[in-house]
Formats: structure tokens, C-alpha cells, sequence
């Protein structure tokens, strides 16, 4: 099967999973619903029929097995998730779960022998929508899975433990579903960038050195409310203003600096009104950065701005941080593999960093991981406008397929 | 009885207004309610106490008559409301009602002869809480009501019309209710400043030139939404800082415009997530001038530089104008009168523009009106904390007591 015949097998079986959601006008496929089920079911079948030695396990993952004939060689996974958030698009997780049962496919056809094992994974639940919590599949499969998870309720009230005797599996099973960290060789993930730098730059693949670190933060800005109509401007203490100042000062701040991104996604005035002064806003506040100095660095400096502008105006500031995660970096090896191939298919070696979680954040505590970026229509995701061409979808196949032949040359 | 006496009566009967409240544990007091019946029982007995011919009309004003021996004399008009918002201070409207009151009593008290009829009326609704309508009160009392408003219901679902039912009104009646335009010779009202010029200027009381013009404007910014990790700073259209930025703009220009005031009270991002790049962000924006034509100039000012601003970023803008009203001016002869009294007072003759909305605003469409602010602490107002000093109500009785005797020799 050539590699055009390869993408139409892949592209119709991105249609056949969008076709399995909770919510028929649109794509909604959370974590154990009967959307999922179904879901599962047909990657099983495709497992199968790639010639993988198939399987579901305790938390729903979805495992097909190649096995070396050195039966004491480590396991190398490939993977993704096909769990969906709401009203998502077709690519995000799938595109990963159905180009890494074609890998398989291909290299059995191949009849490649490999000194390692394969497996390929279709996780659970990467995108955490239904019980707030990130990662529960690839989790399980690292043995780095929380037991008091389970009995977290959903929003309906369904707990974490129901939902997986209800799916079939056994809660008291789940150590048992994972790779043991010793046999781990490492971990390989195709995805949708969810950025829009390969749709502006015209790659269509690119390599990812790591993924972001994070610091969650929340503003407030206490001033004085007031009458719109009685306060003259000169005696105001507007909340709302110092808020728009640091919001500006954040942004021009973050747009001069390198690695580094900063958002204010929320922002909320306290009994709010047309005419009323605002007297207390609270704001989210988001900043990423691969490096975990320049994070750090530019967090304080942005507190301090925020503290010189409130003090400035008589604007009581807080700052305080809500969550910190570290950065995840990629494996320079298993990179270094992934830029020949990419160098060897003829395009441009584009690094990029992931300001997206996935599921190499919990992978990357037992093994070496490595991702190969795919490009998206505008960098649009999480949104039924989510799009990625087919001739993209050929470089991911064939760049993969190079990868996998020089993971044979690959010692850890 | 001296001055200060007055005063002491005059804040006994503003903490027995306090009283009466539909919440026991702040103050609120809507149209129609069983505490604005309690509070109007106990204004009706006040009014007859000062030996005023009164009565209770059909929306449920309190009117107090002093007649002129000569009958064919026009009426000048006294009052304030005595309804409340929610959770309001004790001195908005009450201190007038109360005021006027003790302004009337002590002219027949002195046995003074004048001129002109002398009417005290107590408005039943100014604020408007219960039915979204300002000034109930006095558009009955001038002839401006709209019968349409009788079928409106307020949120438990009771119409205006069973309200005035229930309070013993008639509301086929209403019509005869109204001093007709013709027989109308002026309105004078104290009112509490609501804002912070005399507290900060260490005044007791002001002359009020008028009330400003007010633009209701809806602002929309139309950026992109997207992922706050994956989309480097330079390639996002963040509909939030492009708000941030018009806001700053708004608050610099205003800062340094004569007679003129301009507020964002409410800011909203469209399915807002602390992990998203604000996409669409709606804003209120609310300008108030004394001047039309500095309003109607800084509003297309304000305009364009919004539009610069979004046409910078590449960020869709909407300058959607919502309510539109225009000022009302103070009548020139009654304002010389005061001032006149506040000087004669010892006190600096300040002007203030009142940036809030008063009965005097119906009223002004009959007859020329006059307002006396009094100051009150920090220009805290709709607050339990609203507060007036007891040598500023001093201040405001001695400024009536001879505004009136001037009124005598007034003649419009």
C-alpha cells in the first residue's frame, strides 16, 4: 500500500471516530461515555487488523502489541489519546492513535524485526474534561496513577471508580496494567501542533524540543467603587484601568522576550455595572516558557510592574500563584533520530515548543519521549474548525516510518 | 426652635426612615413594598405635624400644601424620594423629603406670608429599582407618565398597576394627580452630593448647575481565539489587550477634558478560560457631560481612537451606542437666589454638575428647577456607609431657610 492509499485509510478512519460522539451535532467524546465505547471499539478492530496482539485495559486504554523475538528486549510505545474535549475537532488525539496503528501495520506488512517491542497505545483520557484530571490513561501505563482519583465524582456524580467497573475494567487491577519503568525504551507521539507557527512558516512537520513549563496566576486589583456620574476622573481609584495598564505592560513585556508566552484569559469586576466604577477585579494570569529560569525571571518581573503600576495609582495588587508545572524535555537522542528523518524526507528541521500538555508530561517520568508536530489549518484547535491537509498527514507516514527504521540503531 | 434642634429632629426622623426597611439587617426600601408604606405613614404624620395640608396621591407620593392667601398664585414645589435602592444609606432622598419638611414647618412657624403656593412632596420612586423605571413619582407629578408602564411586572411578577392597587392608588386617577404645567412656579431638592468634590474640597454645600447628558455605549473587540500556550505573542489577535489598550486611551483622554467623565463598568470575555487567548471581549462604556456638544465631540473622539487602536491590531471593533440622554440646566434665576444664600451663609459658592440622575430631571420638563447638594463623606453613596455630618444638614437648613425668603421676590 503506498503511502497515498495509507493517508485515505487514516483520513477515513479520522471521519468513522468523529463519527462516535455523545452529542450528534458535534464532536463530544469524553472519557467512558457510551461515544467512547464505541470508539474504543472500532480501534480495537483496527488493532487487530493491523496484526497487533490487541487489548483493553483496566482504565480503557487501547494496547496492540509487536513483539521482538528477544523476549528480554524493552518495550517502545507509540501512541496517543482518543478521548475528545466538548464540542472539539477531528485530529486532536486521533490523528495520533490512527497514524500509529498504520506505522504498525506498515512494518508488519514490512515484515521489519525489531530488538525491541512495540506497542501502540490509544489512551483513555488525556484531555481530563470529565473528572478535571489530566492524563488517567497514559498515567496507568507508567504506574504513576493516583488512587484517590477514583473516587472523584464526575459533574452528574458518577465516580472515577464506576465509570471504569461500568467499562468493564477492574479498579483493583490497574497496577498491574503498567510497563514496569525499567522496560521502558521510550515513547513516541504524532500530533496536531495546535499553534499556528507551521501553517505561517509552510512546514508541514516539525520536531518538539519539550514542553512548556507553566505558572498559573491570579491578579486583583482593589480600588474604590464609585458613581460613574459623581467622581470626577482625577479622584477615581479605578480597578478596572490598573488592570488594563498591567494587562498592556504584560503584553509588551512578553512580546520582546523569547521562549516565553503570557495570557490574561480571565477577568472578572466584582458587581459589576454600566455605572459603576469598578472597585475590584480579579484576572487570570498564564505564562509558559520552555526554560525554567527565564519563567521564573520574567514572572518576577511582571509582579514587580504590576506592584510599581498599583502602587503608582493607590491600587491595593495581589499576585498570587495558583499552580507550577515543570517543563518536560524531549530526548535529545530520540530527536536527533527524528530530525534525520525529517532532513531525510527533504524538509525544513523546524523545532518547535509545546505550550500544550499531553500525554508525554506523564510518560516523561519513566521514559525518554519524543513528538513529531503535525501542521493544523491556522493553528486552530479544540474547535470543530480543526484541519489538517493530507499531504501533511503523507509527511507525518513517511518521516515516521524513517524514525522507526533508525530506532533500530537506537540503545537508551 | 434654634438650628441645632432642627438638626436633631432632623436625624431622629432619618434613622426612623432607616427603619423602615424589607430587610431587617440593612436598608431597603422599594416602591410599593410593606416598608415603604410604613416609611410613608410616618412621613404623612410629619407633614401634618408641621401643619401641611396633606395627602397621598395615587402612585403613592406624599404631598404636604401650604397655600398663599392669594389663590390664583403658582405652586413652588419642595422634595425629595423616599424610596431606596437595595442596601442603600440612610440620606439619599430622605434627607431631602425630611429637610423640606422642616424647611415648611419652620416658615409657618414664622408665620411668614408668601406669594406663592408651597407644596412639599415626598416622590415614591425615583430610584426605580422594583420596576426599571426612574421617577415614578414625579412624571405622575408632572403630567409625564406613561400609562404604558402600568402592565410592567417587577420580578416576582406584580404589575405597577396591582402595586397601586394595593397601596390604595387609583390608577385611572393618575392623570388628575399631576400640578398642571401652567400652574407650576419651581422645584427646589436637597440632595446628598454621591460624590467626593465637597468632601474633598471641605465644603458643606454646593449649587447644582445641572445634570449631565449621558451616552450608554456598547464596545466590542473581535480578535481570535486560541491556545494561551501555543501561539507565540506575535502572531495573536488578543481581543483583551486590544480592550486594555482603548481603556487606558479612555482614561488618559478623559483625565484631561474639562466637564466630562467617562467609565468601563463591565467587561466581558466571550467563554473566558484562564488556558485562552480572549477572542471577543464586550464592554460598557458610560459619558457623562454637563455639555452636549463636549459630549458629542469626545464620543466621536473616543471612537476613532478605538477604531485606530483595533485598526493597529487587526482586531474587528464595535461602537454600538445603547441610551442617549440629554443634560438638564438648572434655572439660571433660582440658581442666582441660591448661591445669594450660600454666600449670605459665609460658605464658598461652589457649582457642581450632578452626574447622577434626580426627580428634578422630570420635573425640568414642566417647570425650572434648583438643586442644593450636601456633602457627604467621601462621596460614599447606595452604601451603608453613606453619611452627612450634622453641621453640613445645619448648613443646608440655613441656605433653604434664606433661599426661600429670596424666593419671594421671584418671579419667573
Amino acid at each position: 500500500m503506498d503511502v497515498l492509499n495509507r493517508v485515505d485509510n487514516i483520513m477515513q478512519r479520522i471521519e468513522e471516530l468523529a463519527s462516535c460522539s455523545e452529542d450528534p451535532s458535534c464532536i463530544t467524546r469524553r472519557f467512558g461515555t457510551e461515544a467512547f465505547i464505541e470508539a474504543r471499539g472500532k480501534i480495537f478492530s483496527w488493532m487487530e487488523e493491523a496484526g497487533l496482539s490487541t487489548s483493553v485495559d483496566n482504565i480503557g486504554n487501547v494496547r496492540g502489541r509487536l513483539k521482538s523475538s528477544n523476549p528480554a528486549a524493552k518495550t517502545f510505545v507509540l501512541g496517543s489519546h482518543f478521548d475528545s474535549v466538548s464540542d472539539a475537532g477531528k485530529f486532536d488525539g486521533p490523528l495520533g492513535v490512527i497514524v500509529a496503528i498504520d506505522l504498525l501495520q506498515n512494518l508488519i506488512k514490512e515484515n521489519e524485526q525489531l530488538p525491541f517491542h512495540i506497542e501502540c497505545v490509544a489512551f483513555s483520557d488525556e484531555e481530563g474534561v470529565r473528572f478535571q484530571s489530566t492524563y488517567l490513561g497514559s498515567k496507568v501505563l507508567t504506574g504513576t496513577f493516583n488512587e484517590e482519583l477514583l473516587v472523584k465524582a464526575d459533574a452528574s456524580g458518577v465516580t472515577l471508580q464506576q465509570v471504569i467497573k461500568n467499562m468493564g475494567g477492574n479498579k483493583e487491577k490497574l497496577v498491574n496494567d503498567a510497563i514496569p519503568a525499567k522496560n521502558w525504551m521510550g515513547y513516541f507521539e504524532i500530533h496536531i501542533e495546535q499553534g499556528p507557527i507551521l501553517y505561517e512558516k509552510n512546514i508541514p512537520v516539525a520536531v518538539v524540543t519539550g514542553i512548556a513549563a507553566q505558572k498559573r496566576i491570579e491578579l486583583i486589583f482593589s480600588g474604590i467603587a464609585g458613581h460613574a456620574g459623581t467622581v470626577p476622573m482625577n479622584m477615581r481609584y479605578d480597578a478596572l484601568c490598573a488592570a488594563a495598564e498591567c494587562i498592556i505592560a504584560i503584553e509588551n513585556f512578553s512580546h520582546h522576550q523569547e521562549k516565553f508566552v503570557a495570557t490574561i484569559g480571565k477577568l472578572d469586576i466584582h458587581n459589576s455595572a454600566s455605572n459603576v466604577i469598578p472597585g475590584r477585579v480579579t484576572c487570570s494570569l498564564d505564562l509558559r516558557s520552555i526554560d525554567e529560569m527565564i519563567l521564573s525571571e520574567n514572572s518576577l518581573h511582571l509582579s514587580d510592574l504590576g506592584e510599581e503600576i498599583c502602587r503608582k495609582r493607590n491600587i491595593g495588587f495581589e499576585w498570587n500563584i495558583i499552580q507550577e508545572t515543570r517543563p518536560v524535555h524531549c530526548d535529545t537522542k530520540l530527536n536527533e533520530l527524528l530530525k534525520e528523518a525529517i532532513a531525510g524526507n527533504g524538509h525544513e528541521v523546524m523545532e518547535l515548543v509545546s505550550g500544550a500538555g499531553h500525554d508525554a508530561v506523564a510518560i516523561s517520568q519513566v521514559a525518554p519521549v519524543a513528538m513529531l508536530f503535525v501542521r493544523c489549518f491556522k493553528g486552530i484547535s479544540h474547535n470543530p474548525l480543526e484541519n489538517v491537509e493530507k499531504k501533511d498527514i503523507a509527511a507525518a507516514i513517511k518521516v515516521s516510518d524513517a524514525f522507526l527504521v533508525r530506532l533500530k540503531s537506537y540503545s537508551h
